[in-house]
């Protein structure tokens, strides 16, 4: 499972202060602490400051790169601030997203281009954000098919469904359940990701929510997700989750984390 | 989701004392507990009084069926103490359970016929437990056909797995997912359930592997379990998975279970 620490975004009001007082240290520990429990990539992201983007984001990537051994996943839909952080980080970073938006992609596409790294692809294009299984399908072949024409391998593209709150839907996640399957067997060398904190939007007992929903996505072949490993019983889930389907030989890795109490 | 409570079993201590004592106090409030719990079944397993079962297994079942509204799960491979049990409950139970072991099948099968009850079917034969996909679902369908000529329908037909310890499992339980995934699509009316506690033995933090092992299953199709109801995070998991998959429409379950503190 690859796991993408959510934890810096200024939408939290910790990490915004940090951000514009320059409070190097909390950030840098906020970054530690998820790449010690386990993150593979610390996701960056300070969309709050629209006017100051990309001279902040090159702050934080500049700071965090330096500090710890995981890539950075540069979260922005502003082309400018991606290309400030993939500046400093010599591309070695995923980028947090692309998508078939006219705009979007044709801002972040010269980016992808030029730094060659992995990147997350929204299925959404302008106008139409599909929910129905079919409707995310065509999307999500119509974006591997241009970022494959870009040279972009199956492998470096991860591809996020865009999960709808499940308090607004009315037959629950099923066919974001029926499209995982569907896009597994059709692109089994790309990776699925989805964001959890967003699926419980609206609901009491939120965390239930998010881990029911990361288990079952698991199963049906979600490889990565955007989300808290701070959470120990959320991370005693996934590693629990890499044992039971097979990735995790003889229960290593997991007895490990138990062993260490890091699960 | 159909839950049957687990707890009134005499490998535990605690319970053997209680039948041994005829402490009927003890006996009942573990099952009004369960019941009150959101348990669906009331499982009564007396196996370790080998001499006495029917007559053990005849006072638990006439004192818990007494005493709540839901049935039991009449839980011994020996057809004298079912026997003893579907005499009191008349029939309304589920029998757990037969399989296609000889003597097991032609030892049950005269009471399925009798009392013409639900049943739980163990992908069992003599000589033979199978663990890939492809052998359980022969025992399956044999199973489901020799039940279907004796007029049982598929809806109350449950079909145990039987799965393994994931300690002591090459592969994860990929196996028993891809079965689940096989078996729903092929008979989609027949209940699939499966034992939680036996998955994790041998292994630490169990209680993270049951509760991912179930959310995976349920995504993949389980519709029922044998577990402890007394679980509080385990029961909002399920609420959380039944919500996910549609079957708890505005989530109205998990609201009213999240607001009256249940999970």
């Amino acid at each position: 499972m690859i796991i993408i620490g959510e934890k810096i975004n200024t939408s939290r009001k910790t990490v915004a202060d940090a951000v514009r007082n320059r409070n190097k240290q909390f950030i840098l520990d906020l970054a530690k602490a998820q790449e010690s429990a386990g993150a593979n990539y610390i996701d960056v992201n300070v969309g709050t400051f629209i006017s100051t983007e990309p001279e902040d984001m090159a702050w934080v990537a500049a700071l965090v790169s330096g500090a710890v051994k995981i890539p950075l996943s540069v979260d922005s839909p502003n082309p400018k601030a991606v290309e400030a952080a993939l500046g400093i980080l010599k591309g070695h970073a995923l980028i947090n997203s692309i998508s078939l938006e006219k705009e979007r992609f044709s801002g972040i596409i010269p980016l992808v281009r030029e730094f060659r790294c992995s990147v997350i692809g929204l299925l959404i294009e302008d106008g139409n954000l599909p929910v129905e299984a079919d409707g995310k399908m065509k999307i999500a072949d119509a974006l591997i098919g241009k970022l494959g024409k870009e040279g972009i391998k199956p492998d470096s593209i991860f591809i996020d469904p865009m999960v709808q709150p499940l308090s607004t839907s009315m037959n629950g996640l099923t066919e974001t359940f029926a499209f995982t399957q569907r896009f597994k067997s059709a692109f089994p060398d790309v990776h699925l990701i989805c964001g959890l904190s967003n699926v419980s939007f609206g609901l009491p007992n939120r965390k239930l929510i998010n881990r029911a929903f990361l288990a079952s996505m698991m199963a049906l072949g979600m490889d990565s997700a955007i989300c808290d490993p701070l959470d120990k019983e959320l991370m005693g889930l996934i590693a629990a989750q890499d044992a039971l389907s097979g990735k995790d030989q003889f229960c290593m890795n997991f007895i490990s984390l138990s062993r260490s109490g890091k699960i």
